[in-house]
């Protein structure tokens, strides 16, 4: 297992920041080996539903995805967002081609089961399309992920971008020493909240516990963290959190590790 | 060259009836051999633009494509319709893949150029990715294109449903036995404008020729005709037109031939 894999995930809040998207995928276009992205898209889908008079609904803060929800993250994360992101990656010369799971019955999920609250048409991943991917990938073809995913029987479902990159890279972990990354608005993990320069460098299992046990480490974190170390345990060879810029090179960021 | 290939065009008004699509792709997906679906999507674009307050610009009866327009475009057709036709493939274990032109770089096209009118962001197609294609055709993957194209500098462009259609199926008929399929509101061509049922079931360059000179065919069907003649005398085997039911089988229809 030789080959390495790189699956970068980006935020929404990043992605409509014309100016830095334009940096950032000049970044990606940079970095070696074989690469994935993985895009959310939250607010433009928000500001296109409010003008098409569809009122978006949330319950403790998450999005409830009915029929006219769906139609909205379909145009704006599967056409618009995803569309434009390959163009620019063509514009830099780097093949790539958009992808939303009902492509190739590359991401096959599960519709949610209804519980207390029922978020409606959003899904859990059950199956990657490892081959699928594989066959892009050996053709130099970038694919470019948007958060939706689609069940066996051809329903299209809004997934949790972060979700969507984890499950693609513990998939590929399989044949490829994968690592992802996480691009949001913080720097990495940090000792003191308010301190954005007290980025901790690298984690590991054990000093992970000791940081949670000293409260260094609490709250918000704590979840995206659990996951983190969760993908680690199925295979991936890393996993870095960071900002913006976090695809430079020498950037400050936090490296998670086994 | 044994193998077949079907590229079939959908308009855009019948891709609007959810009852008459179902039907439709059910009859697409019974088709044997290797497959392509172009789609188009007019009025769907039209209706979305207006809620986001665009106006929509026509001259004589032509969508003239400013930056605002080209992303409803990007949003329903290579979004919305692209993705749902995509997942309504896969509900009936047809394995399927959503395209724009920036995918695979699969349709380059360039920028029509201004002459009385300008058409903003339309194209032209140049090139058609063929090793893409087949690599799909070869996974038994059918592609599905919403007529978007793109620059070799990576700017999405608004083409012609029908130049798409016909511009994939005259660069695959280098590889394959080609027929294409353009599904529209009319059985075919007919000899009495007025009677549905006056169908031309075949037509060659020979009698064309003469229910051109006599007069049969007229005025909206010319330029039509003269195309589809084109795509024959570039490599096409035939070219088939009728109506939503075209692809079920004893379909009334017009094929034309060399």
């Amino acid at each position: 297992m030789n080959q390495t894999l790189k699956v970068v995930k980006i935020g929404g809040k990043l992605i409509e920041n014309k100016g830095f998207m334009n940096s950032f995928l000049e970044d990606f276009v940079k970095m070696e080996g074989a690469k994935i992205l993985v895009h959310g898209g939250g607010n433009k889908a928000t500001e296109v539903a409010g003008k098409l008079g569809f009122e978006t609904k949330m319950i403790d803060g998450r999005r409830i995805t009915d029929q006219d929800s769906m139609e909205v993250i379909t145009m704006v994360y599967g056409g618009l967002l995803n569309k434009s992101i390959v163009a620019k990656l063509q514009s830099k010369k780097q093949n790539a081609i958009g992808l939303c799971g009902a492509d190739g019955r590359v991401l096959i999920s599960k519709k949610r089961e209804v519980k207390e609250i029922d978020y409606g048409l959003v899904g859990d991943i059950e199956k990657v399309n490892i081959e699928f991917i594989e066959s892009l990938l050996d053709q130099n073809i970038v694919p470019v992920f948007s958060a939706i995913s689609c069940t066996e029987e051809g329903i299209l479902l809004n997934t949790n971008g972060d979700s969507v990159a984890s499950e693609i890279a513990i998939a590929m972990s399989k044949s490829y020493e994968t690592q992802l990354f996480y691009c949001s608005e913080k720097k990495g993990v940090l000792t003191d909240i308010e301190d954005e320069n007290s980025v901790i460098p690298e984690l590991n299992s054990t000093n992970y516990q000791n940081l949670v046990e000293s409260k260094v480490i609490t709250d918000g974190m704590l979840p995206k963290l659990h996951n983190c170390f969760e993908a680690i345990n199925k295979g991936l060879s890393a996993v870095i959190l960071g900002d913006a810029g976090l695809l430079k090179q020498n950037a400050i960021h936090t490296k998670i590790v086994k």
